[in-house]
């Protein structure tokens, strides 16, 4: 026993407790809240409950701050763009945090925000905190990440949260899903780059802005502004009765970054005074609780090993027309339920 | 015993076996038919039985047919389109079945087709088989007995299968899901009135007529058309590799019925040609397994009496941002999971 360094028990690095963790991050101490969020993108079961204590005692101190999701296709200049928003911000007292959803990077963590070397003022800004795109396994897993850093984020007192993305797949909609404001970046060129944006994004659009407005391109700029204007007249009325509209900007000369901050503010007045801006956060809430209950089915229901054991063959009596795609997924959801019966 | 009187069981009206209803739907027996898909709709689980043992027997004879979806907004005219399609088709030596989805029509039993009042000729035609809607409670349950019945009618000898529905909610969905060909009615007036129809739609269509093409609409319908054409070139290429076209017709004068279709016959031969036709199909019955397969999982979920029981107070803890959204998915699992277990 006394054979034991006591000095053991110092040089050991301890664990910070769930009150330790929830006090740090209250008074904004950005150590902290970086390890909290370690912890929650960590797979270790002992983390995970340790960050769903911290979480459930931070969301009290939550909510109170704007979301903005920001989308665009590589190359649009999110990164400029989101540094310049991001220190114009600061600049009006505001404590701004930056986090991203970028399923696509689980090969090579973080490729987005990656190394902060492409904000740099804005990673050295102390009313700034920029964390890379977490590490996950499904878009699912990746958004859980993210929404619940936004909750650390915000009761550390970051009151306006970007979420970024990179404009393919389906990310957009989660980010959608977990923030106030959706602004979709563009790049000068009326028309043709709408191809290359999915559908459904334009639909999601609070604000449009076609960035690289500066140069030779401002001409070019100004009519992809006109034309995306035109195509917002278009679309449905939103639920929110906000009127999106198009911008130009220039992320490198500044040009617009004040018109687009003053639009966020408009809309936040207009949707808190029509109540949707709360209704909306409910909606979101409501919206994870169901999507995280339909993944976890989905996931009993595939990994049961009696099920995966008869799938493929019950799906391959299916596309043969042996039996129809109903008798099929019956006989699977009878292997399901007989299965947790027995146990 | 004696007392029994010997004639009562010649005067029960005998339900028909399997084999007897397979042979007469093979035969073409359109009784026979009829009683088979009453025997789809039925909700008593002694039907639904000899149903599915119908259904299995007759999937080896069946798929031998171009599946045509049609939908339209009310008013569009497509009882009176699917007369002049249908009359023109049985013209040239095809057996045409009508169906049709219209989960609306719960309430009011078969709201489209419903009287065949509005398909006087067809459904006096012999080569024609006209069906109502079935009632329902949900597009999922509508949807399975449709696509059923398209498995009794094909084994019957119907080679060109119509499934209508109106162009409001999910149900083109599911009938484009079940289709080989997608036909989108709409009225002269170009452009005005996609706002009424969803924009997901128009990306499903192989084809759009514009209908009523006839009188002081002419001119109307033609500038229709080519707004539609235009239209259709910004959507991005189908997987069929086929290029969805605009044209005019007259249900009421017969105008344009037979150039629909010779493209309905162009399409069946370049998707045949291509394979997309047949992986098409495939594609459809994995789509329709997962479908069921995710529909009951949610019903076994929803329907537990201890979720139920614990859904409210979590869902309002959840809103109310007590516990995360995952948190209260977590712990609503938890439950099912137990409940499940200790069966």
């Amino acid at each position: 026993m006394q054979s034991i360094n006591p000095n053991l028990q110092f040089q050991r690095r301890r664990t910070p407790s769930v009150s330790e963790y929830v006090e740090g991050i209250l008074q904004g101490n950005r150590v902290m809240l970086s390890q909290a969020i370690t912890l929650i993108e960590s797979t270790k079961v002992a983390h995970q409950n340790l960050a769903q204590q911290i979480i459930e005692q931070c969301l009290p101190h939550a909510g109170n701050s704007v979301r903005i999701g920001i989308t665009g296709t590589p190359g649009v200049g999110k990164s400029t763009f989101i540094e310049a928003l991001g220190m114009h911000i600061t600049e009006r007292a505001h404590q701004v945090a930056v986090l991203a959803i970028d399923p696509s990077s689980q090969m090579s963590r973080g490729s987005i925000l990656g190394d902060k070397t492409r904000m740099l003022h804005l990673s050295a800004n102390e009313k700034a905190f920029i964390r890379p795109s977490p590490a996950g396994d499904s878009l699912g897993g990746v958004a859980r990440k993210t929404r619940e850093s936004i909750v650390l984020c915000e009761a550390a007192g970051f009151n306006t949260i970007i979420v970024e993305t990179v404009g393919v797949g389906q990310s957009e909609t989660a980010v959608h899903s977990m923030t106030d404001f959706f602004l979709l970046l563009l790049l000068p060129g009326a028309g043709d780059e709408l191809q290359g944006i999915k559908r459904g994004i334009v639909e999601m659009a609070d604000l449009i802005a076609v960035n690289k407005a500066d140069g030779d391109r401002e001409k070019m700029a100004k009519q992809a502004k006109a034309f995306y204007n035109n195509a917002l007249h278009l679309l449905p009325m939103k639920e929110s009765r906000w009127t999106p509209q198009a911008l130009t900007c220039s992320a490198l000369s500044g040009l617009g970054v004040s018109d687009i901050w003053q639009l966020i503010n408009d809309y936040q007045q207009f949707t808190k005074e029509n109540q949707f801006f709360y209704n909306n956060r409910k909606n979101q809430s409501r919206y994870w609780l169901t999507e995280s209950i339909e993944s976890a089915l989905h996931d009993m229901f595939y990994k049961d090993p009696s099920v995966s054991a008869a799938f493929s063959s019950i799906e391959k009596a299916v596309l043969e027309g042996q039996i129809s795609s109903f008798r099929g997924a019956e006989a699977l959801i009878q292997i399901f339920r007989d299965k947790k019966l027995e146990h």
